[in-house]
């Protein structure tokens, strides 16, 4: 199984902070980079952790507000100054291409490829996984993000296949993708009878900015890892939903509804310098949550 | 006579590193900030630095590329989310203000004034200072900046003024304000009897990106601190012919060639771990000659 494996790169809302930079999360899948979102100073903050920027395969842009998107032009030049050349794709709301060909670049030795993104589906079908889109209730179009890998084959019951008298070699491969097969001595058997039912993939979702809304919850129905954020306390609920953002215990909720296996909160505002208090509101709700730190890193397991 | 400081908030070229961001220079006369350049991640470098971004007063951007201008529009979205009400100057070449209208703004509560230059002359006259423009040497519009402090009044020599039976008190003031005055005795006293020539102010001149150029001599001409780009060394010199940048011994013949009393590298090559060579081939050329480092300070004093 490949290491899928995530690291917050920036964990503020809006402004940064001395210790938290605006938003950036770097996955890593079979060591290449999948971004969410790109706040300023989000290169930099790649220069600071273990993940390579030149590595980076795909951009995903939730929606078009500064603290999600002004450090994209400068990697992109970046990259190009590094010597990169191999294409980048870069997924957003619409208005993502018309924003970088107003910018003046220098040029980057290497195609970029712009999918701009206004719906619910498969945007991104890569080896061993896809991303998928839902749209979130924000003031600008903004996107949710889930990363599913491909489902795994099911277990193989190697006693069974021996006490059915397969012979080891290429019969459980056969068996294994599914095959049925006959032996020598003129029995069946099938494929279900020997492996495990598909297994299936992991699942990331990242939801930010939003209120908690329904299209969130069904991107994140059983998802390993929900990302979401959570830009205040219960003590600025109502700003919460005057800006269309959510709080820490509203984020709780989304991830009980969807019967998420862990959250992660981020996107905190700049007034909290300690986030114990909106962490022991969502785990009143939601008890397997964690809140993200800068360069926090967490490896995501499959349950089985 | 007001504090005069210079910090540093970036000295890379091109791309950042761990050590060293990319170009920006807070100047800051009688506690109000002006900012020099703005690559990305500066607004993160007043966060860890003495210097208050929100006492910005106005921004000076040399030229379009990317690692001089990618942090103008967070830096100035975070003045507007942090409750900035007061204008904005931001100065730079022609393009900046199509720039700045092209990028996807929540919108700034305070006003924001766009002047393009594209010449050499005063650009801005603020309290006790003026700021001048020349054109520089590179591969786009570039702009050179001279922040010149107004003429103070020259010494006045108490001992003579005293000994020519004047009284202390407003006959002091007036003499020193250049006025002649008369005595109750008859006698008629002469400003320039008692007050020696004005003095000139104290200036700064910034010069970056740019090939060594006559036009950067004049406008540094008896500066107090000249700080020019120094991209590389002699080992790379005709790449900065190429890319019309210049080595540390070409910002020192233009430091020499102008008379300044100190120069100052910056913009420094990402491949320079250690610029102790560059220093050393600017001094050999020109003696009083310092490296900028992120985040150092430099008083600028008088001569006299």
């Amino acid at each position: 199984m490949h290491a899928l494996n995530l690291t917050f790169l920036g964990t503020s809302a809006g402004v940064p902070t001395r210790e938290r930079n605006v938003s950036a999360l770097a996955l890593t899948y079979a060591g290449r980079v999948f971004l969410f979102d790109c706040g300023e100073g989000t290169q930099q903050q790649f220069l600071r952790s273990p993940v390579r920027s030149g590595a980076i395969e795909a951009i995903f842009i939730t929606h078009l507000h500064g603290d999600h998107l002004y450090g994209l032009p400068g990697l992109l030049a970046s990259l190009g100054l590094n010597g990169r050349e191999a294409p980048l794709t870069v997924c957003g709301p619409p208005g993502i291409h018309a924003y970088l060909a107003a910018i003046p670049y220098r040029g980057t030795p290497y195609p970029i490829h712009v999918a701009e993104v206004d719906g619910e589906g498969e945007i991104v079908r890569g080896r061993g996984f896809a991303v998928r889109s839902a749209l979130l209730e924000h003031s600008v179009t903004c996107l949710g993000f889930a990363f599913v890998e491909d489902e795994r084959p099911g277990v193989f019951d190697v006693t069974r296949a021996r006490a059915l008298g397969v012979a080891e070699g290429p019969m459980f491969g056969r068996l294994q993708r599914g095959e049925t097969i006959e032996l020598p001595d003129g029995l069946v058997v099938r494929s279900d009878e020997v492996v495990g039912p598909r297994r299936r993939g992991r699942r990331v979702v990242y939801c930010t900015d939003t209120r908690p809304c329904r299209p969130a919850v069904e991107l994140a129905a059983g998802t390993d890892v929900l990302i979401h954020e959570a830009t205040s306390g219960n003590d600025y609920a109502q700003e919460a939903v005057e800006r269309l953002h959510a709080t820490a215990a509203e984020a709780a909720s989304v991830a009980r509804d969807a019967g998420a296996r862990k959250l992660i909160l981020t996107h905190f505002s700049a007034r909290y310098r300690d986030v114990t208090p909106l962490l022991d509101e969502a785990r009143a709700i939601f008890p397997e949550t964690v809140a993200a730190s800068d360069f926090e890193e967490f490896p995501v397991t499959a349950p089985d």
